[in-house]
C-alpha cells in the first residue's frame, strides 16, 4: 500500500472506530441517563439492554468483523489466523444479537405488548435469521478445510453481497427501532416536541448512518485489501501455505487464454490490478 | 456477456421490476383503499403524495437509474445517450422527491404538526440535498466536456459509492417513514394489534428491501457492465468516439510497467478481468 494510500486508510478507520465508540457512549447515555437504566427484570430495565447490545454487538463488532481482513497490523497474522478472527467477531456480534432479541421479547411478554407487529421486528428477525446462516455457510464454505478451492471462490461474490448487505439492513432496523423508541417512550413532551432526549437520540441515528457509510467505503475499496489476498504479494512470496488459492500463469496470458483459467487466479490477478489502480490513483 | 450470464441478468432484472412495479401498486392501494386517497388540499388527501412518490420517483425510478447503463438493449445507443438518460431518470427521480416533501410540509403545517423533528425527517432531509448535489456534480464532471479525462476518472469510485449509498438511504429512511405512518396512522385497532393495513404495509416495506437488494445486486456484478464500458470490446473496436478513456498498452505490459499507467487504462483492464472472470465463474 502507498504511504498516501494507507494515511487515508488510517483516517477512514479512526473515523469509523471513533463513530462507533461515540454510538456505544450516545446509547449508554440514552439508557442510563435519559431512560430506566440496565436490569434483568423483565420491564424497561431489561428492555434497554436491547439497543445497547444491538449497538455495541449486532452493529459496531459486526462492523469491525468486516474491516478486519483490512487492518495492516494483522497483516503479519496468517490468513487463517484472520479468518477465525472475522467468524469468531461475527459470532460473537450474533450471540450479543440474540440476547438483544431475548431482551425485547421477556420486556414485550412481560408488559403484554404483542411481539413481531412491526417493520422493525419482521425485518430485525429475519436479519439476525440471515446473520445466523451466513455464519454457517461461512464457517462451513471457507473454515473447513475439505470445501473444495472452486467453491470458495465461487461464492466469495455472494458472500461479500451478503454480507455488507446484512451489515446496511442492520443499521436501517436500527434506525426504525431509534423511531419506534422515541415515539412510544415519550409522552409529556412528546418526539414532535423535539425534548433534548429526542435531538439526542436523533443524532445517535446519525452517528450509526455515519458509522454505516465508513465501514462500507472501507470495505469496498479494493486498494485496501490485505496485501496477501494481493496477486502482486503472492508472485512474489511464490504463495504463501494458508492462501486458498494456486498461483496462475502470468498476466500476459490472460489476453488469449482466459476462458481456461480458474476463477481464484482470475481474481488474484484483478486484486493486483486493483492495487496498481489504486497506486496511480492516489 | 455468454449466454448463461446474460440469462442470470434477465432474472434478476425481471425481479427488480416486478418487486419494484408491486411496491408501487401496494403504496397505491394502501392510500386509495386503506387510506384517504389522493388530493392537494392541506390535509391527509396530500400526505399521501408523500409515500406514494417516494415510491414510484425516489425509489423506483433512482433504482433504474442506478442500473440503466445495464440493459442490454441500450447497449446499441451511444455512450452519451445513456449519461443523458442516467442523468434524466434521476432529475425525474429528484423532482418527484421535492414533490413529496413539499405535500408533507404542506400537510404538517395544515395540521399544525411540527417539521423536522423526526430521525426520519432528519435523514430524509439530508438524503434528498446530497441527492441533489450527486446530480449537480455527475453533470459538472462527466456531462460536460471540459472536465478533464482524468478527473473523471478518479472521482468514479467516489460517485459510484455515493449513489448506491444514497439509494440504500432513502430505502433505509422509507422504512422509518412506514413504521411512523402505522404507528400515527392506526389507533382503532392499533399498530400492535397487527390488523390488515399494518400487514399489507408490513410486506411493501418487504417489498422495498428485496427491490433494493436486487437493484444492489446488480449494479455491483462487474460481469453485467456494459460491453463499451469493458476494454475486450474497445480493444476490437478500437475504441469508440464516445469512450472516455484511450486504449492502453496490451495486458502483458501490465506486469512491470503497471506504475507508469494512467487510472482509466488500468481500469479498463480490470473491466476486462471481471468479464473473464464471470465467464469462468458461470
Amino acid at each position: 500500500m502507498a504511504m498516501e494510500n494507507f494515511r487515508q486508510f488510517l483516517v477512514a478507520l479512526f473515523a469509523a472506530v471513533l463513530f462507533g465508540v461515540v454510538s456505544i457512549i450516545f446509547v449508554l447515555v440514552w439508557v442510563l441517563q435519559y431512560r430506566e437504566g440496565l436490569a434483568w427484570d423483565g420491564a424497561l430495565g431489561e428492555f434497554n439492554w436491547h439497543p445497547l447490545l444491538m449497538v455495541t454487538g449486532f452493529i459496531f463488532i459486526q462492523g469491525i468483523a468486516i474491516i478486519v481482513y483490512r487492518l495492516p497490523f494483522t497483516w503479519q497474522c496468517s490468513k487463517l489466523t484472520m479468518k477465525f478472527t472475522h467468524a469468531g467477531l461475527h459470532l460473537v456480534s450474533f450471540i450479543l444479537a440474540v440476547i438483544s432479541v431475548v431482551a425485547v421479547f421477556d420486556f414485550h411478554n412481560g408488559a403484554k405488548i404483542p411481539n413481531m407487529y412491526s417493520l422493525h421486528s419482521w425485518l430485525g428477525l429475519t436479519a439476525v435469521a440471515l446473520y445466523c446462516l451466513q455464519l454457517v455457510l461461512g464457517v462451513g464454505i471457507y473454515l473447513i478445510p475439505i470445501t473444495p478451492v472452486y467453491w470458495r471462490a465461487a461464492v466469495m461474490p455472494l458472500h461479500i453481497y451478503s454480507g455488507l448487505f446484512l451489515f446496511t439492513s442492520v443499521v436501517a432496523v436500527a434506525l426504525m427501532g431509534i423511531t419506534e423508541k422515541l415515539i412510544f417512550g415519550l409522552s409529556d413532551p412528546k418526539y414532535k416536541d423535539l425534548p433534548p432526549e429526542a435531538i439526542f437520540v436523533n443524532v445517535l441515528g446519525l452517528l450509526l448512518v455515519i458509522f454505516g457509510a465508513l465501514i462500507l467505503w472501507i470495505a469496498t475499496r479494493p486498494s485496501w485489501k490485505r496485501p496477501s489476498d494481493q496477486v502482486l504479494h503472492t508472485l512474489h512470496t511464490n504463495g504463501g501455505g494458508e492462501d486458498n488459492t494456486k498461483v496462475g500463469p502470468s498476466l500476459s496470458q490472460l489476453t488469449d487464454g482466459a476462458d481456461s483459467e480458474t476463477t481464484g487466479d482470475v481474481r488474484k490477478r484483478i486484486n493486483k490490478l486493483d492495487r496498481a489502480d489504486s497506486l496511480i490513483a492516489e
